[in-house]
């Protein structure tokens, strides 16, 4: 491969915290981020042990708006000013680290950008096995697979058997987690928001039943279901908290699992309803559990190489709703897809996505 | 010992299920609870397998409001017309029971009345161990300080130098918990309802902190001392849940553990308003873990032998609240402890007492 590299690049920055949504709208009075036309880094001008990557994809997560709230957390809110963190593939094009050439492909934070210089240690250099492509390292192979494979089978210890609620099952996380329940022998019961969705959560993952929250007789099917037809829970995989959640609370088995990855429904809320129902936490001895996938950085070889396995044997369906493929190479170029990026994570907050949310940056 | 067995006893039936708080005027209208009159049991009535046993205490905890509640829990909840389930130390007086002896010393759940008739193997035979005494059992040696022993060491895993979160410190369960994390080596930080409560934690039982959360500036003074002199909360024992707990969400370290033992300030409120905070669980990666002590039944021995050794090495202070020690033994010997027991239980809601609640049954 080989590339030519502009002189200049675009970054989408945060302009002001929101309140409440997100506001995408660039360039308006409230609007939460503002594009930033900058010089890219010469070659010359990266320090020992830098590298410059040029941006292919960056992902599109629920996280992130946790990671604009000026809060105690995890990771260090995103400055005012800063590049909007985010997780991304791309190609080395200039090196000051030994363990990267240029052509290398790696994935890591590197940021709402179209050229990220970066820290050489702080990003992983991808070798793409047979069955995946670089793509997948926002998917299966990347924090969203580690997150759903961590979760599932960690936190909320599932076993063959289990009877296993997913919800935000259609989304990054939990089309893999839905997925990995089904492989390890339980029966699935799926929940996201549209009927399509739920078509192939059955379809095309398999899972055992799926219902769409938006529907207006959700409720009561849903708690029928689980209590009467499958007899109870013995685990979630939670991504949308809130009322869902609060509901499941009454709906599990002695001694269920519950593994917290997410609560979206509460995200842009600034006052959330909260769980109500915690009192049965105590009654059936539930274990309520949150987790944040870094914590299992050490063990992520062992994930990858078993999802790689179940992609190369065909079982492991993922899919992508990328952003900006619609645009030709030149918008590309000219940093047109970033610009979409605001609007697509108000977009994923709506749940317009099927599937791992990402934006193309690359021409 | 000798006893004479009366003709009659007296018992303390649910009259119906309360709506909210406790009705405990016996004979009312809205009374929860009422009294019978009904003849003792005579040996020859035993059915094989059976135990006459006179009741000399039972116990008054919070997890009766759970059992009165019409819904799926880790007990069937006392039907109308039955006698309150109450735990019970008490002496044999007639035995069908290949096991037990007339005048063997036994706990169990004796119920709110002056003789249970029990299967044999439902209740404990007890011999009191060098500086402990039968009523011990409804106390350390009993569910309490299992409670207390499996929820601190086994749910909530606290370890050396930890900064500990006791609420309802001053409490029967509480209390033990608070001397279990000192003797363990942890900062206890206590949590009562009264400012005597506060003082006896701190010069008896030795908690580094014991604060009134019925004080005025008590979630500013709590925050501030979890957050800022001690660092944030490694673990939380929680007995009393609402606000509290809701608060102590946002105070917590990463992977911090919160056994959650009760919610007391919630049982008698038809509509708890939840806990909104549920969201850090996710960020600092909490544990929420309801439990229940009939769960270590297999290990009861392993705390029974420790909390022995603890309370005759003088380690173990342990305070009881003795409903009934007023009257005179002719009083108890008609029942009239008894009837004190429905007001006792929503005095223990309301606080009134300090250390294990009982009612003195025989005279």
């Amino acid at each position: 491969m080989s590339f030519s590299i502009p002189s200049q690049q675009t970054q989408i920055v945060l302009r002001e915290r929101p309140k409440a949504a997100i506001q995408h709208t660039l360039g308006a009075n409230d609007s939460t981020y503002e594009k930033r036309t900058i010089p890219v880094p010469k070659e010359s001008e990266l320090k020992d042990g830098e590298v410059l990557v040029r941006v292919e994809y960056v992902s599109l997560d629920p996280a992130m708006r946790g990671w604009l709230r000026d809060a105690r957390s995890y990771l260090p809110p995103v400055q005012i000013g800063e590049v909007m963190r985010a997780g991304g593939v791309g190609v080395v094009v200039a090196s000051k680290f030994a363990g990267l050439n240029k052509g290398d492909q790696v994935s890591g934070t590197l940021g709402w950008q179209q050229y990220a210089q970066v820290p050489g240690k702080s990003v992983e250099k991808r070798t793409i096995r047979e069955g995946s492509n670089l793509l997948d390292y926002l998917g299966p192979l990347g924090s969203s697979g580690q997150t759903a494979y961590w979760g599932i089978l960690d936190v909320a210890a599932i076993k063959s058997g289990d009877v296993v609620v997913v919800t935000g099952a259609a989304g990054s996380v939990g089309s893999i987690v839905v997925q990995i329940a089904k492989l390890k022998g339980c029966k699935v019961i799926a929940v996201a928001g549209a009927d399509d969705k739920c078509e192939w959560l059955k379809s095309s993952l398999g899972a055992d039943e799926a219902l769409n929250y938006k529907s207006p007789d959700f409720k009561k099917t849903y708690r029928e279901m689980v209590t009467k037809k499958y007899g109870y829970i013995d685990a979630i995989f939670e991504n949308v908290g809130g009322e869902i959640l609060d509901m499941s609370l009454l709906c599990m088995k002695p001694h269920a699992r519950i593994a917290l990855c997410g609560a979206i429904s509460d995200y842009n809320n600034p006052k959330p309803d909260g769980l109500k129902n915690y009192q049965t936490i105590i009654a059936m001895r539930i274990k309520l559990q949150g987790f944040i996938v870094f914590d299992y950085a050490k063990r992520y070889a062992e994930a990858e190489e078993q999802m790689s396995r179940w992609m190369n044997e065909g079982k492991l369906a993922r899919k992508f709703h990328v952003v900006g493929e619609e645009l030709d190479a030149k918008a590309r170029e000219q940093g047109k897809s970033l610009e979409l990026a605001p609007k697509a994570l108000v977009d994923l907050f709506a749940g317009k996505n099927s599937g791992k949310m990402v934006v193309k940056v690359a021409a």
